[in-house]
């Protein structure tokens, strides 16, 4: 126990895991402690002992190291708050942070439930870690109600609270929220629990302690639209809602978009209404899921292309479609939902992540800050699948970023049985070697064709993925040569000649919800590989860009990126070789770029570097584009060699069977 | 000519009226040089040689004091851009400060029009000394188009020339701004005129040179709302528009308005409507007087009490009305015109001035910072004559406020032939003593009755001065006694019973526009003895609160306090006695502190200082209040002295007539 110059006795405090430590005055609550040895505690509160939230754990025993005997003797007696919020727990050695005063060295726990800022692991196609500290947070409070002696008036009131509290200064409050002030605190009998933005504008005031708190990422896709509501307390994904893009139809893709905006008078006042249209309904889905009403939705993190990001933020796209490609802005805007007319908290920001170039755009940031190339040494090759692809090379020395349109083919639009994933989508295809016959997975049964009797749910049409792997099958079994043609003289009752040329059918009639045969046909081939292709070629140009000869690491994102299979996504030719083992799919990395955005505000930042960093290639521009585009619609590739795929095609047992230049 | 270790020569520069001055490197423009010596320099080009509003003159000939021979030969030679902007009066000596660089000694004069800060008259009632440093301000900017080389978006390019001209930083951008931004841009080949609030939001962004700039100081009271639309460049008064409050549809005063609202369901939503509707007229016809439109209104800033502050921002009144007399915020407020609904530039900021306490509101506040008496040794009362009337009683020490309703009657409500200052109202009125015959002047004559025949604009009415002048002659000629009563036994054709009593005739029907007799009846007399007891109540009240027995200056405010006659408001007892010449009429000071709240932006922050320092007092909760009303009913007061006023009506011979205690 040390003595100081003040006069009060200062005792030893130790805070568990971290092994924080120091010399506390006698009489200070842990909490106090705590932040006097910059340990990050939570609390609603402040010191109200209301919340019940910086509970810690007090490590009783020998603690010879530091000199401590006994811990819990070292404390203020328990208090009956304490009693009421921890009870049980108290046995187990539990106390209130902002309750128990120390008399004595001390050691303490602090549980992963306590940390200011927790460790939250997302749970997407690939786990990901995420310090948990959004943008929004709420804080509850108890204010003096007024009197005459003291008739302050209530916006002062709080912020005068929240300034002695939390010590927040210099606080706003939004116009929408002020109008809820007065009869909240009223309703709370002066208990109120405050929704706080970035730590200056108060967005929301409701009366009593409301702990919920609720946040929307999303990621706008060209074709695919998709919501992920998460608490913003735990991190946790409360629910998603994927819908169409309503935009589509004005254009299935980004270009004739723009074109329809600029031809018509009230062009883009359509697609703005059509996409913001769009995302209430995926606010009301997600919501309702879950119990929560739209308005509790307190922030909304966006992600999109950048003629999406202009088309919601009611930009003119005008300029995005023409030489030298200028977007209107590229840093991130925060915008008040009821600015944009989106029904959601009208004091809601929606958070607009960065925009790198040309079409690459704030999806693609989320998808860097996602998987972070930036911190590695390995050359990755990020392969962002939609009606845009978007490709990004690089390591922590330096990131070139380019698109490509690939059109929709790729996610299941402008196929003769393409739809989008949604329940009695086909999503994988295997095909025999031998009997040519097919083993289908189709979404909402989430298992085999054959291995379920009856299908719960029937096929009515073929997804993104499915199609991806059906042409790949159709490659791997010699249904398809190299160049994509169905190979002459095969029979079979599945190759036949339909409305579009010769076809493979996937999936009777009897099979099927639609009482049609579902087929893949030369057609359906043909844009697969134009797709596959530009994404293939934009890569190569890429590669020669940067000057490197192979990649080390591939990742495919895309809507359905998770679903897709990597050996037959390398087998059709959709990125160059690389180690298998090294080609990793993982799902929807700009939606989880927009989740991690939404969850730790420091993201947000760093998004913003990056997408600095990032260099932009205009593939169009690159001299040798229209060379790469051509050999890359063979499968997988003209001349490259494969010989990854190679030695994976012999395993498989096929390699006599597909037929490639894979290792001239 | 000093030599320093750069190996540069320096040269004196003095710029006049100032007298600032400083060694400067040889080749620096003058623009540059007066930034180095703190010199206020208006541009709003930056140093593009463009807006030609950096003018100065050159002062040549022997400055000897500062061994200058002659400053003309020092500068750099006259370039075309000069010879563009300046014509005539290059002759003079003129040059642009951008252009001309140093190359020896000079002395430069800055006329007052390219002084960075002037200083404007405000031409009001009285006349009021402005710096001229709006919110607002234009500036002019030409960018480098972007190419392949620099796709920069367009709003970071225009912040990078912002950066780079002006050397302001951070700058953000509003929704509704960006929107317009990159067809501005284009539309004026990269040549634009930003408008910037606080140096920190670009509300709005033109194609070229747009130098206009405009916005409105409003004055909402109870009764009377007006507007000021004023030129930010010049300070300039362009036009003014008043109306009568739309929410007296809803209630007189601010109580029933209050009481209207709580017990209406949708009663804040149609008061709220009622006022926005209203300014939103006022804007029409404000702008649309002077060729503007409607969005050309950059801010506005917003005066009014307690009561049609919060009815204005759409917040629920019901705690103003109810002990203690609660506002939900008192601090300064901006809020964007879209958010109120108002029909102003979406961008726009609106301005709410801060409230002191109860319904002491934001336009007391006003009329503080337009007559500053915490700036004065003398102690002032400013009586701001309303429906609802406020006082401050105070000096450098100590100030203190309070309100009282004293009721629309001062306005010319709730008087029979009653109407707000229009034309047609009768605004002054004198009775001769001996005839008992009145002379008029009318509003929109100019002139007095009885020096035009036949009148231009004939009486329809009766105003709020033209009802005060009106009592106090009935008064000061005997026609009624100082209990108001009308004296018995006068005989007179304009002395008559009329159906609310007696009455006394001020025009013949044939000398009206509406073919009745306009008459001031025993009933109107009462309703201006309640209101000025109230009002003079008030003020001896605070004059015991703040222990003083007599007030040195006077200050008349209210919307017709320009036309009122100071003697004749003393002689009906509005307020305690005091030296004539130390009683001043101001007008509509709280319009004029608007005004100077939007001119001067560090009027703003002097503002929220003082309102936090106005002692507020409750003159219900006043012990004496009571009897002092009862006492103040009378003419002019039941039993205070008025040693000024006896000596006035001495000096017009009426003191025999005019029978009051009035030096006992």
């Amino acid at each position: 126990m040390a003595e100081l110059a003040t006069g009060k006795s200062r005792h030893l405090v130790v805070f568990q895991p971290s092994g924080q430590r120091g010399y506390i005055a006698e009489g200070t609550c842990l909490l106090d402690a705590a932040r006097e040895l910059g340990v990050g505690l939570e609390t609603i509160c402040g010191r109200m002992r209301t919340c019940g939230k910086c509970k810690v754990r007090v490590e009783d025993g020998q603690f010879d190291r530091y000199g401590i005997t006994s811990s819990s003797s070292h404390l203020s007696t328990v208090s009956a708050k304490e009693r009421e919020h921890l009870g049980g727990q108290l046995s187990a050695g539990y106390r209130l942070a902002c309750a128990a005063r120390v008399f004595g060295g001390v050691v303490v726990f602090v549980p992963e439930e306590s940390r200011a800022v927790k460790q939250v692991v997302c749970k997407t196609a690939t786990e990901r870690v995420i310090n948990l500290q959004p943008a929004v947070r709420k804080l509850y409070v108890e204010l003096q109600p007024p009197g005459l002696q003291d008739a302050t008036a209530d916006w002062e009131r709080l912020a005068r609270a929240m300034r002695e509290v939390f010590e927040l200064d210099h606080l706003s409050i939004d116009h929408r929220a002020l109008l809820d002030l007065s009869p909240a605190l009223r309703r709370g009998h002066w208990r109120a629990t405050v929704t706080l933005w970035r730590n200056r504008e108060v967005i929301r005031v409701e009366p009593g302690l409301v702990d919920r708190a609720a946040g929307l990422a999303v990621d706008v896709g060209t074709t695919t639209v998709a919501g992920y509501l998460c608490d913003l307390k735990t991190g946790a994904l409360l629910s998603t809602e994927a819908i169409m893009n309503p935009q589509v139809a004005y254009g299935e893709d980004v270009i004739s978009r723009i074109t329809y905006a600029l031809r018509h008078d009230d062009g883009l006042a359509k697609l703005n209404r059509a996409i913001v249209e769009g995302l209430d309904a995926i606010i009301k889905g997600a919501t309702e899921q879950v119990g929560l009403a739209w308005d509790d939705v307190l922030e909304i993190v966006v992600v999109g292309n950048t003629a999406m990001h202009h088309l919601l933020m009611n930009l003119n796209p005008e300029h995005l479609g023409k030489v030298p490609f200028v977007p209107t802005v590229h840093h991130p805007l925060d915008i008040k939902a009821r600015d944009l007319g989106l029904r959601a908290h009208p004091s809601a920001n929606v958070h607009f992540m960065p925009l790198e170039a040309g079409f690459v755009g704030a999806d693609n940031v989320a998808v860097l800050i996602a998987e972070q190339p930036y911190n590695q040494d390995a050359i990755t090759l990020i392969v962002d699948i939609g009606t845009n692809g978007e490709l990004v090379l690089g390591n922590r020395e330096k990131l070139i970023s380019s698109s490509c349109a690939t059109g929709p083919a790729l996610e299941g639009a402008h196929i003769g049985f393409g739809m989008r994933a949604a329940p009695g989508a086909i999503e994988r295809v295997r095909i025999d070697l031998e009997s040519l016959e097919p083993r289908l997975r189709v979404i909402g049964n989430d298992i085999w064709s054959d291995e379920l009797d009856p299908a719960e749910i029937r096929a009515r049409g073929i997804c993104g993925s499915g199609i991806v792997e059906a042409v790949a099958e159709m490659f791997r079994t010699g249904i398809i040569d190299r160049t994509g043609r169905f190979v002459k003289g095969r029979t079979h009752p599945r190759l036949r000649t339909g409305d579009d040329g010769p076809e493979y059918v996937v999936a009777w009639a009897s099979e099927t919800s639609i009482g049609k045969d579902i087929a893949v046909s030369i057609k359906d081939v043909r844009a697969i590989q134009l797709a596959k292709a530009a994404m293939y070629a934009g890569a190569k140009t890429m590669m020669r860009r940067l000057g490197v000869k192979r990649v080390d690491r591939v990742v495919l994102a895309g809507a359905f990126g998770n679903n897709i299979d990597k050996e037959r996504a390398m087998l059709l030719g959709l990125f160059p070789d690389c180690e298998l083992e090294n080609v990793r799919a993982v799902g929807n990395a700009a939606g989880d770029g927009a989740r991690i955005a939404l969850l730790d505000v420091d993201k947000r930042e760093e998004a913003d570097r990056v997408a600095r960093q990032v260099e932009y290639v205009e593939l169009t521009a690159e001299p040798d584009f229209e060379r790469e585009f051509i050999e890359a619609t063979h499968l997988p590739h003209m001349r490259d060699p494969f010989p990854n795929l190679t030695a994976w095609l012999a395993r498989e047992g096929c390699a006599a069977v597909c037929q490639f230049k894979g290792d001239s």
